[in-house]
This record gives C-alpha cells, sequence and structure tokens, in this order.
C-alpha cells in the first residue's frame, strides 16, 4: 500500500472501460433479444469499407464481433480500392434505404481519391450511428440530442464517467486534442454535462499549467505517454482516449500499446485513471452497438407496420 | 491623461464596432453597385417576422435601412401572430425558391405556439444567412467554412477583433455565456483562430480567477456590467457583446443601455475594450449585410444565366 499524493492509502481508482462496456452490451443484447421474441426483428448495423487498409480490417472485426455477440446483423460492405465516389454513393444510397439496416459507419481512412465528406454527409441522419455529419454535429452542440447520435468515443468518455459514478457539473474539464471525432465533441458533451471546458490543442500555449488546473483531464493527442504525474492537480480524473504503438523489444510483437498519459506517475496523483487498453478504446464499441440499437428502437417506433402494430 | 494599470499612459484602446462597420458597409455597397451596373441584378433579404414584438420591429427597422443602405432590396414579410406552423413553412419555402431573394431571416422570438427549431431548420442552407440551422453549426464547428454562413453576432466579434489588428493564436480566450446563437459559437470561432478557449456559464465555478486568466475576454451573459476592472488581466482585450436596459433618471427614455461589462473600471485595466453601444451590435448588422452578400455572390457562381455567362 502507498501513500499517493491524493492523501490516500491507495492509487488510482481504475476507470475500467473493459468492465463497463461488458455490462452495457449485455444490457443491449437483453434489449435486442426481448425485440426478437416479440416480432422476430433484429437490429442491422453495416460498414463500408473501401480498399484494404490493415488498421480497417482489424477494427471491422472487432465491430463484427461485438455486433454478432449481442445478437445484431451485422454486414461488411467491402469495396475494391479502386472503387469511384459514385459507385460508393450508390452503395451507401441503398444502406440508406434498406429497412434491415438501421446503423451504417464508413470505415475511415478512406482511399485519396474520395472525397470524405461528401461521403459522410451522404449517411441518412436516421442511420448515422457514428454521428460524423455536420448535422449530427450542429444537434450535439445545440444540445439537440432527440433526433441525433452521439459519436462513439465522445459518449463512451463520458458514459465511462458518469458510470463511474463521477459528477461532471461544476468541474473544470480540460480536453487536449481538438480533432472532429474525438476532442471537440468531447468538449461539446463536458459542457453539456455544466462542466467548464477548456479545449487545447497544438497552438496552446504554458499547457503544463492549463492542464493543472483540471479537475477531469481528457487527453487525446495520439502522443506516447504525453501526460505526466508532476503535471496532474492532485486528486484529478484523468481520462486516456490515446492509442499509441511504441516499440518493446520485451514483446513477441515488438510493440506494445499505451496511452497519451504516462499511467505510472499519473496513478499516484489522480483520484482515478482509465487504463491503455481496457479503457476508453471498448467503450467506443459498446456505444456504437447502443447507437445502432437506438436507431433501431427510432426506427421502430416511427414506422408502422403490421408487426410493431401489435405492440402499441 | 491617466497612468493605466497596463502601464501605458493612457486608457485602453476603444474596439469600435460603428468606425468598422461603416467600412464594411461601404465595402459591400462598391459590390453591391458593381454588380448591379454589370447586369442590374442585386441582393436580395427577407425577414419573417410572425407577430408584433416591440423589440422585433425595431430590428427589423434597423435591417431595413441597412440592408437599403447598401443597395439590397428588403423584404419584410409580416405574418400575424395566429400564422400557422403550415402557414409559416410555406412562407419560408415560398422564398427558399425565390430566386430574387438570397438571404432569409427569422426574427426571433417566434409565438409560443410555433416551434422555433422546425422554422429555423426550414431555411435551405444556401440562404441560411444567420447561420442558426443544425448543418450550418456543425460545419462551424468542424471548420468547413465553404459552404455555410458564420451567424453574425460571432462573426462580429472575430473581425472586430481582427479588424484591430490583434492575433488571436496561441491566446487565452475566456468566453462567459454559452447560449447556441453568441457564446458557444463564439467559442468554437476562437478555436477556429487557435485561441485556447475556456466556455464560461452559470454553472462555472471560481469565475473571477478565470476571467482573470484571460488575455480575450468575451461577455455575452445579460447581466449589466457584471464583469468589472477588478477582475480582469492588466492587458486583456474586452469584447462586450451584452445589452441590457437599465434604469436612469437622468435620462428623457428613463433608461439606457449597458453592457455586461462595467466599462468604466474596466477601461484602465484593459489593452482595448469595446463599448456598448457602438461596440459589437453595430458589427452584426455589417455581418449579416456581409452574408447576405455572400450568398448572392454563390448564387451568382453556382447559377447559369445569359446575364452572368457574359461575365465568365
Ligand atoms: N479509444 C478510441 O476508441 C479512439 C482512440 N483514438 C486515439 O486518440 C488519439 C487522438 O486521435 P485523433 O483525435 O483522431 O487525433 P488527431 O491527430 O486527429 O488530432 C490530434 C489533436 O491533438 C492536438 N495535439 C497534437 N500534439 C499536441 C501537443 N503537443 N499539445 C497539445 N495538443 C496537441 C492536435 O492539435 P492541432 O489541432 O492544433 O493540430 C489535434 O487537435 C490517438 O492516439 C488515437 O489513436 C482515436 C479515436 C478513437
Ligand atoms: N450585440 C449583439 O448584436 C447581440 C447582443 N446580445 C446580448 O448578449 C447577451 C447574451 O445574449 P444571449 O446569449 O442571447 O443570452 P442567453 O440568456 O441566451 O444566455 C446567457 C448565457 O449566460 C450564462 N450566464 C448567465 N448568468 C451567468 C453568470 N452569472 N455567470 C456566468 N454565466 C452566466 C448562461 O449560462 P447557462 O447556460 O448555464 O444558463 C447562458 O449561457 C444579452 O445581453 C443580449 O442582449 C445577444 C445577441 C446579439
Amino acid at each position: 500500500m502507498t501513500t499517493s499524493a491524493h492523501g490516500r492509502n491507495d492509487e488510482a481508482k481504475l476507470l475500467s472501460g473493459a468492465l463497463l462496456s461488458k455490462l452495457i452490451r449485455e444490457r443491449v443484447a437483453e434489449k435486442v433479444n426481448a425485440r426478437k421474441l416479440i416480432d422476430g426483428s433484429i437490429p442491422g448495423l453495416a460498414v463500408v469499407q473501401v480498399g484494404d487498409h490493415e488498421d480497417s480490417n482489424v477494427y471491422i472485426r472487432m465491430k463484427r464481433k461485438a455486433a454478432e455477440s449481442v445478437g445484431m446483423k451485422f454486414q461488411h460492405v467491402h469495396l475494391p480500392s479502386s472503387t469511384s465516389v459514385d459507385e460508393l454513393l450508390l452503395e451507401i444510397s441503398k444502406l440508406n434505404s434498406d429497412r434491415a439496416i438501421n446503423g451504417i459507419l464508413v470505415q475511415l481512412p478512406l482511399p485519396a481519391h474520395v472525397d470524405e465528406k461528401l461521403v459522410t454527409e451522404s449517411v441518412c441522419q436516421s442511420k448515422d450511428v457514428d454521428g460524423f455529419s455536420s448535422k449530427s454535429v450542429g444537434r450535439l452542440v445545440k444540445g439537440d440530442f432527440q433526433n441525433t447520435f452521439i459519436s462513439c468515443t465522445p459518449k463512451g468518455c463520458i458514459s465511462l464517467l458518469v458510470g463511474s459514478g463521477f459528477s461532471i457539473e461544476g468541474k473544470v474539464a480540460v480536453v487536449l486534442g481538438r480533432s472532429n471525432i474525438v476532442g471537440r465533441p468531447i468538449a461539446s458533451l463536458l459542457e453539456k454535462h455544466n462542466a467548464t471546458v477548456v479545449l487545447c490543442h497544438s497552438k496552446t500555449k504554458n499547457l503544463n499549467s492549463i492542464i493543472g488546473m483540471a479537475d477531469i483531464l481528457i487527453a487525446a493527442i495520439g502522443k506516447p505517454e504525453f501526460v505526466n504525474g508532476s503535471m496532474l492537480k492532485p486528486g484529478c480524473v484523468v481520462l486516456d482516449v490515446g492509442i499509441n504503438s511504441v516499440p518493446d523489444a520485451t514483446r513477441k510483437s515488438g510493440s506494445r500499446l499505451v496511452g497519451d498519459v504516462d499511467f505510472e506517475s499519473c496513478k499516484s496523483v489522480a483520484y482515478a485513471i482509465s487504463p491503455v487498453p481496457g479503457g476508453v478504446g471498448p467503450m467506443t464499441v459498446a456505444m456504437l452497438l447502443e447507437n445502432t440499437l437506438i436507431a433501431f428502437e427510432r426506427f421502430i417506433k416511427t414506422t408502422p407496420s403490421p408487426n410493431n402494430w401489435k405492440l402499441v
């Protein structure tokens, strides 16, 4: 037992996304199953991939496994890297009107000849489970959550905080990184939860002193172990979004995954901290399932059919 | 001559929106006029009002005067407060397809029976010169400025800062207030200009010490003279967005307008400060004209006609 900087006799509480995401997936599976028993319908998730990016293959396998494990239908639309933008848009439009598909995500990165924005915006609003379209982002910022999806990693971060019993209101939340898929939407969500948010990026000056103000620190910059314990405000809560591969001669693979936070030096200063792996990462996948279930439930609610008429 | 807290021998520089907006309006007028000489076409701005809200009447008169003074067509669609949502949407859809109208704004507030969101979202993207739709907000947040409009007050704030020669990059910018029409989009824009942004609101704790960090302070909370000089970091730049009417027995009207900043105590601490009135207010109107001109120019560029074929 060590005495840590926050005066408690133990190390930081572990924010285990691995554990929480398992509970969430079980809950999703229960709901999927209940509906299936009623009328045989199940949620469908489609992932559109163009080309054969190695990381993408890994992520898609992971998503398939997750979706199927909760009883969802999973469709992998795998197109050759030579696919034209028009052909890709046609595939998406087919999925947009496919009643068996509730969630659509376009696996990024796309090949260089494809306009990512055009493609992202072509996914219809009611199936945009990634929450990447301008309309989804706008609704998130405006706090209009009724007909939109919150993107999975930001939603996973908040879910991990709230699910672990932390209140966000009134806290100073420092977000490192402002990408459209991670930093910016996390900042927006924290503000909706009434944190006072400081959004930092590569042009931020005096970053150390700003990190030192954080009651809640979110690191999402893609720099291995950038944040260390000496920067932290004792007793803060740290979420590490980063996933970085660093060389490690002791591993068979020759590398290992680390976050943007130096876990070892931070765990004795922070009150709670999420590990990498096993922190935010699994939450992201759980949120994708949750969003697909939400899309499915909205579809059922708004689309009259002989089957769900029975229900109402 | 007084010696102020920032060590200079004078008071804060005045960020005169009155002056800058005059220059912007002249530039808009020149462009409108040049186009008119070429083919007789002029930009059109429509304001849709439902009911007879007293403040709205004043604002609309101001907008009409401004638009007409730069040579634009101004159309006031004034509907009775009994107008149904369907009737209102029909009027907006007529304006959406009217080639003589380039910018449409719906004057808020709308009567209680009208769903503000539904109406705001019904203005087509290419004419949303107020920038209030979810899509416009999303594009702003994502930094995708090509086919969108930045809302007028936030754009006016940045324009006043940049137009007065201040650089924003790397500065700590504290924004007080997070409304969808002012605080949030201002925070987004400051971040796009590479400031480190702190977004504050009614749930923010230790507000005074956060205000004291600001290199740039934007006050938009609607609380008369809330910010005073003792809170400021000496040498900061202050933009006062607030417009508040307070009782004043020395005035014939019995009241006067003040901002969210106590000008007198701040002017000897700040390096520069915008007054109320004559600061952000007139910039808002100038930006509305600028946005309408942009909408008009985009329309000309993308809509082939015998007249503008001559030009290319
Ligand atoms: N757990 C999960 O499920 C996910 C994890 N990730 C991981 O999260 C991390 C971030 O991803 P992503 O947002 O896509 O990355 P990006 O590369 O798109 O963005 C990185 C951001 O960090 C900022 N930044 C870079 N260096 C610094 C620095 N020294 N100080 C302050 N800010 C800095 C950049 O600033 P600027 O804008 O000024 O350039 C930029 O805003 C990565 O490690 C990624 O692997 C990503 C998605 C999902
Ligand atoms: N110059 C111009 O052209 C314009 C000027 N204005 C003026 O700007 C001001 C703000 O307008 P608007 O954004 O519409 O106002 P809103 O009332 O919609 O929003 C006020 C914001 O201020 C926050 N706030 C209120 N009290 C405090 C406090 N004590 N400390 C910190 N934050 C506080 C609120 O927080 P919370 O969200 O937690 O409630 C809210 O986010 C008004 O004076 C308005 O007249 C507005 C539009 C245009």
